[in-house]
């Protein structure tokens, strides 16, 4: 590299690596990370509660095991790399398709299986607000039944993970795939591979609007454009199409178990039927499903998913019908936090202990080990010998509530002072009743 | 390919992929994971009554942020890859290096910064037993102070992270580089990069014993092999070696500081001093330590760490110390289960509410939810219009503890049956009375 003069002064030291992150992947600082972990728990907590048990599967796999499960779009976005050994590999895109390799991979899993993961996963995305590189995704699937019950089951799983975390308004749109296909059959369009393709264009109807979808279905040649638009219009009304209901199809049938089973859960409110949703990846073949906050709908969705009924047969095991949902949770948290309602942090001790002398400190340390015993989270300030204004801004700047003053004399009077950080206030304290002081 | 007719039985469909796993990557599956969760919760709720502070970093940085800080041997161990951007990345080999980048890089942090990370790391080593290429450590680190309470108190966090997961019969083993050096010196050994190359040799002292390793010292021409002997013995003495500590010099000061410390936190049996410890990461300054377990020494170090003074200088901030401590949950993991001492999964529910005629199917998804509501796990059997002896075989299954039993005739008269899976005992209970049934 050319030295130049003008610039050294603002550069950092050439012997230096400048620290920096690369774009699309974040940094948590302790409070925010506190708050975001309060939040997970949370969600977990819900998803327990609804039957689902934890699973972990590595960041890494085969390629050939991801590759061709998310469509041409997804599939650019994929992190692969080859490893040491000359292995293609890559990073997970999603939890799923892993899960899937799972339930193949090891086959006297008890079905239906029911688990939930909490995981990073990766996406080589333009980054955008509240789009990363790098996020985690947090979600509940049932794998080995095609019952309408376990479609609705992920859902409500998922409106009690919302609803852990204090939300409230926020609406689950429910498409379905099958019966969009059906929709398209009526509309006379059979083929598999053209149905495809006007699901995809479909998928556009919120970004783009009806005219250029339909516009862009004719510039195709997959319908002509009146036809398209009247596809539109039947999909685009409130519920199930009657063109579906009425000629009794499998796919509209099986919607309304889904419907059906959350009105009885309690979840009907939350609930909104929109044929418009296909959802991006390749893998869906149900029910899909979208989740927007009422009062943020610019984040998009926040909690997805759908029926997967052919994902399994890739690997091996044809006839394993499977559902799921996932919820977004980094965008998630960012969208608290834009709504004012982010899980408070809270990331100090509760207690400081200052040592005033030396020969103090061994008892310090002491009470610092018998008060964490009790439960109790505290530290001792790093500088024993140093003045107590010192130590006490220490505390301060540390976010303790209490700081423990602890000199030779009372050791030999077996007290301590214990001061509210909050207050002021502060008074002598028996040394075996400080955990109780602290509350 | 060429198609064979021998080989055809034995694979796979030729349109299926292999669901299979990387070499030295795991899947763990829900009993095995819910153990694990437990165990994580443990030693992260002891890091934080320990006064640590959550944070998270990306699994992915810039090489650079990485290169040059584990060694020649470490180095070899990175995934590098070049991202979708033409960027050089590489995974995360340990927790310590990103959060040097994290302090340098937000420089209002205030110090000293307490935080614990957990979080999986990624090596491309050699599998074997209990060595893995993807892992999770969980890491207490305290930044910004030279002070030795500070490498005590990560040393005493480390150890009630261990005993929270039931361990009592482990050894910390601690040494100091600067000590060795000091000890050394005292030899006539004062070149710093002598000084390494002998430390990097009197490392495999535990691997290929104290000849070995004073041939190897000889041979590579760093001392005579008598002199190599001699310094072997004096390092290999209980305690710190009196000629350091009668020459009063600083290494030595600071390593009695931390082992006094920890004894007056009551830590005192689980210490001894090993001074042949000198890890192989290059960053380490001061105190090294290991921990081996005493039932089961053959798995390694289970928590390591150590204090490195000069790290952050390599991100522009020279004169930040640091100390840390780095528990591998996973080998801990494997371990416990080898010692017989995994904690309790459990990842059943504790009830399945099944549904006798379709027309229960209502009222029974409603009681699913209050029951969650209560805070007990639940779901519903997945074929409501089933055998009753179908359903009660998926509830035991599933690991349920109660099979909740809702016919037609028992909505009418507001009451279900509760069946105990464990004791076969069943008997009625009035609907709003369930919850507390089923302690």
């Amino acid at each position: 590299m050319k030295s130049t003069t003008s610039s050294t002064e603002s550069r950092p030291n050439k012997s230096t690596i400048e620290p920096r992150l690369l774009k699309g992947f974040r940094d948590f600082l302790p409070d925010e990370q506190a708050a975001r972990q309060t939040m997970l728990s949370g969600i977990t907590g819900a998803f327990e509660l609804c039957g689902f048990a934890p699973l972990s599967t590595p960041a890494i796999e085969y390629a050939d095991i991801l590759l061709g499960k998310y469509g041409d779009e997804g599939e650019k976005l994929l992190y692969k790399f080859e490893d040491n050994g000359g292995r293609q590999v890559a990073l997970r895109y999603d939890l799923t398709v892993p899960l899937a390799r799972v339930v193949a991979q090891y086959r006297d899993i008890p079905k239906p299986f029911r688990r939930y993961q909490l995981g990073t996963v990766w996406r080589a995305e333009k980054p955008a607000h509240g789009r990363f590189r790098e996020f985690m995704q947090c979600d509940a699937d049932i794998i080995g039944t095609a019952s309408s019950l376990a479609d609705a089951d992920c859902i409500a799983a998922g409106i009690m993970g919302l609803k852990s975390v204090g939300l409230e308004r926020f609406e689950v749109r429910i498409g379905h795939r099958g019966v969009l296909n059906d929709v398209l059959g009526q509309f006379g369009v059979t083929v598999p591979d053209a149905q495809a393709d006007i699901l995809r264009n479909l998928d556009k109807l919120d970004k783009i609007g009806p005219g250029a979808v339909a516009e862009t279905i004719a510039a195709q040649g997959l319908m002509d454009a009146d036809q398209a638009g009247r596809l539109i219009a039947t999909i685009s009304g409130a519920g199930v199409p009657t063109v579906v209901t009425e000629a009794g199809l499998a796919g509209a049938e099986h919607l309304r178990g889904v419907l059906q089973a959350l009105e009885s859960m309690g979840f009907g409110p939350f609930i909104r039927v929109d044929m418009s949703i296909a959802r991006g990846l390749d893998y869906y073949t149900g029910t899909v499903y979208e989740t927007m906050l009422l009062d943020l709908p610019s984040v998009g969705s926040i909690m997805s998913g759908g029926r997967y009924d052919c994902l399994l047969e890739t690997y091996g095991m044809p006839e394993v019908p499977a559902v799921g949902i996932s919820i977004g949770v980094d965008r998630l948290f960012a969208a608290l936090a834009e709504l004012g309602q982010a899980p408070m942090g809270g990331a100090g001790p509760r207690a400081v202990v200052c040592t005033l002398g030396d020969r103090a400190l061994d008892s310090a340390l002491g009470l610092v080990s018998e008060l964490r015993d009790a439960g109790i989270s505290c530290e001792a300030a790093p500088e024993p010998g140093a003045k107590l204004k010192r130590q006490l801004a220490h505390a301060v700047r540390r976010g303790a509530r209490y700081a423990i003053l602890l000199g030779e004399d009372e050791v030999g009077q077996g007290v301590v002072t214990v001061k509210n950080l909050a207050t002021g206030e502060q008074g002598q304290v028996e040394r075996n009743q400080v955990a109780s002081a602290l509350v």
